[in-house]
């Protein structure tokens, strides 16, 4: 999916807790063709508002011309661009390694390295938890695809800004 | 958003990794009025194919028809409903609380009890970042409001199912 050449953005959008902005939002992207790696959304603090978290492969201008348009949208209340520098992100992953051909203890090492959680195992597999930034997690999924991936499933990056301030009070530092 | 006398199912879809596959998703859940408490999407370690997992409110009759009828959408490879049986369930937060009013301590307190991971400290906040199921993020928010929360976000659950199986081979067991 990942075109090497282009980055990856976060987007983070306070929505209304409306039917259909959900649909708004995957809509514009769909119909513009950009590309999503990732996407999540939830309830908040508020009962009202949801949080979508959105990656996106592309370059500096796309994205901003996305932001734009997403601000325009329906019911939703505030986007930012959340970077490396402004923001912490995080994702978390579900993954099935094979421990056939005596691969238990090499797994189990592996898990070590990496702090993942041991959340299920059976005599021919051992299932992970793992949490951390998109490149921990693909540092990870190198080591461990030599062993073989039954399956995983990822939640996709959520994001947070650095400092005291929250997002709907002021928005993160913008590209 | 949720009504109590409701209850959450877990919804684990394989699609294909084409454009639109998400706005089909997401809209029959508008359309159709179903009440989306999370959703997540990601890559899986096939590139063809990326898995959206989907919690929604409601009853066992409704989850069933949910789940026939996203089936049937174009690109949608297989759908199965996780349960806490046959599989485990989990999601991850991002939560900046207030240490005003001297609750530094009370903080890492409740923190280091639900092993969350401090991401971010300022004079004002500290930034955690948690994870486990519905349950475990909900018993911590309900300790974690009265020391004020700043903003928080979720991934949303992600599942997996238990067992030597992939969801690609073999659906889990049904309701």
């Amino acid at each position: 999916m990942a075109d090497l050449k282009e980055m990856r953005f976060t987007l983070s959008l306070l929505v209304k807790n409306h039917s259909g902005v959900l649909q708004r939002v995957v809509g514009l992207f769909s119909r513009r063709g950009y590309n999503i790696d990732s996407l999540s959304v939830g309830r908040t603090n508020d009962d009202g508002v949801s949080r979508i978290t959105i990656v996106i492969l592309g370059d500096t201008s796309i994205v901003k011309q996305i932001k734009n348009q997403v601000e325009k949208l329906v019911d939703v209340i505030r986007v930012s661009i959340i970077t490396a520098e402004n923001g912490i992100q995080s994702e978390l992953i579900l993954i099935k390694l094979s421990t056939e051909n005596g691969n238990r203890t090499n797994v189990i090492e592996l898990s070590e390295l990496f702090k993942a959680k041991v959340v299920d195992v059976t005599h021919t597999t051992i299932t992970l938890q793992l949490t951390g930034s998109n490149n921990k997690i693909q540092s990870f999924l190198d080591l461990a695809t030599p062993f073989g991936i039954v399956e995983l499933t990822r939640t996709g990056i959520t994001a947070i800004g650095r400092g005291e301030k929250s997002l709907k009070d002021t928005p993160y530092e913008q590209l």
